[in-house]
């Protein structure tokens, strides 16, 4: 089968994201990328589950880590009963979705379907294991295909020479915009914001466009007004883990400040993706808070006396008049407009 | 002597800032605390001013090791002619003060006095040493004195069980604020900004404030705006590295950014110190810019891929529209009153 990673940084390459073979799912493990290149090897499709809970893989890699467990799951009971095997699928379908719940819509679309194709395959006696590995790698190059057009339409906004600030780590969108530059012979610097906690900026976005050519700098979140008060940047985009159908915006932790920010000096923030028919406004937003522990600590190394409390909410909501337009593959939309988006032909994204 | 430390948590015990004993100034490696408690010894003036450069005492830490670094110096060339003295000396306490361009001449008042000292000492067939180190603990329980009525005003502004948002680590004025909510019988939160590259935030400040028993919680620098917008917080404070005439605030990197949020959910900010009376503007305000090297990693451990560059300017300025007062020893001013700071009495806060 075609794959569209060719030519693509190394933490895009598909079997960098999570890949399913003999009875094993390698997920790379982006904890500890880019100063160790460690994989987490799960033989049971819980494993798999717990490494998307504990961000192991993040961004878009969870989806491709539903898939290849959801062929892990089929793998864990093949020759069993037929009733066995759709019990444990359906179980393996919602222990997965349910990973982590600000996405948990998304994710829940791949595993649902990856049950109904292992459904079919077992009825016409295939390998249901087969049939979803080929299915999350034609999510995957769907996902691209759809995403490409996001790429393009965003590397036109950014002028020529510019730069822009990005915000933790838009996986697919950063593949497609490289791909767009080089299409459309741009050049621009780019900016990453560290995006602390976990650090997605640094570690995994800025080495994504150092590796392909770009002029990449990263500025610790505190140094965003500063860098935008200089005039360093010309354009703020970001990638969302929920666009409610109204316009608001959840992303990594930081993305509502760096819009604030954007919205003072005058400069367009740009939300990248399709947004979520199942979510109207704001209140259909769930927002993980994960363990503090965290924050109290950066990689590995206490920061914090005893004592000390922290939080850690996962994503913010960036309300629609922080948003100057979320490029999704149907064109730029204003927030506002942006139910209109499924006035066209309906189709898988995921 | 009497010490104004008393009560007060480790950080801001004299001997835990810097110290002089027995020609060696040994100061508290605020670059591992608290993950480490290890002390930097220094046997040459030039180790101080190196160590004030690479941050191993960094806010107000520097007053202290200027006035230990000139007591070395002074060690350094006890018994050698009066000329001899004279001009180390001179040279010491130009080499001291340069250690860092923002407060160099803040820097510069210690360390001239110390020479200035010295030279009476010698004169009178005294010991300078034994002349500076008293001056440098006369000069540490002065600022105390003074910024005590800053820390009672500060304390004054934060609603009984209210909450504070403090940015770095304003050294004095955390003694003088936990004081002051002693005796005014106050109760506050206390949420602080990691203040990411150095972690002044996390390390140094929430510590202070949860050894006092104060209920205290870090936020990474990324968070400020959501948990304003959530309401945790009444008040942003900070210190200031400088204090211009007319109202810039030259401060820790992220001031800036946090002051422009603190504005836009309309929360005050009120920043503390003394103005600088040589600083009119912001044209006057150095920015140092530090190794990128710090941003790239943390305590050894690299987070970006090759190739990828970073920028660390120490200090950001806030602009006076974003301040709501300045708390000084001589009540609060509006920024663009604050040049009347010196309608009063002239004396020694050094």
């Amino acid at each position: 089968m075609h794959r569209m990673d060719e030519g693509m940084p190394f933490l895009l390459k598909y079997e960098n994201v999570a890949w399913y073979e003999d009875g094993k799912v390698r997920i790379l493990d982006r904890r500890v990328y880019p100063t160790e290149i460690r994989f987490v090897t799960c033989t049971d499709y819980r494993e798999v589950a717990r490494a998307v809970a504990d961000m192991v893989t993040q961004s878009a890699g969870p989806y491709t880590a539903m898939g290849m467990g959801m062929a892990l799951a089929a793998g864990q009971v093949r020759g069993r009963s037929r009733a066995e095997q759709t019990a444990f699928l359906r179980q393996a379908a919602a222990d997965l979705a349910n990973a982590r719940p600000t996405q948990a819509n998304r994710y829940r679309i791949i595993t649902s379907r990856a049950c109904a194709l292992a459904e079919e395959a077992l009825t016409a006696g295939e390998d249901p294991v087969a049939v979803i590995v080929e299915d999350t790698v034609a999510s995957l190059n769907r996902r691209y295909g759809t995403m490409q057009r996001v790429g393009d339409l965003l590397a036109e906004q950014i002028p020529q020479g510019g730069a822009v600030l990005t915000q933790c780590y838009g996986e697919t969108v950063i593949g497609t915009v490289i791909r767009a530059a080089r299409k459309q012979g741009k050049d621009f610097r780019v900016f990453c914001a560290e995006t602390r906690p976990y650090l997605q900026g640094a570690r995994l976005t800025s080495g994504c466009f150092a590796e392909m050519g770009f002029d990449t700098t990263v500025l610790t979140d505190n140094m965003i007004a500063w860098a935008m008060e200089k005039g360093m940047i010309d354009l703020f985009t970001s990638a969302a883990d929920t666009m409610t159908l109204d316009g608001h915006i959840a992303n990594k932790i930081g993305t509502f400040q760096i819009a604030l920010l954007a919205k003072h000096f005058g400069l367009p923030y740009y939300v990248t993706g399709i947004p979520d028919r199942d979510k109207r406004t704001r209140e259909d937003i769930v927002i993980e808070m994960r363990d503090p522990a965290q924050v109290l600590e950066y990689r590995g190394i206490r920061n914090c006396a005893p004592g000390v409390k922290a939080l850690y909410p996962a994503f913010d909501i960036t309300p629609p008049e922080l948003v100057t337009g979320a490029v999704t593959d149907r064109g730029i939309f204003t927030p506002a407009g942006l139910y209109r988006y499924f006035d066209g032909e309906d189709r898988d994204f995921y």
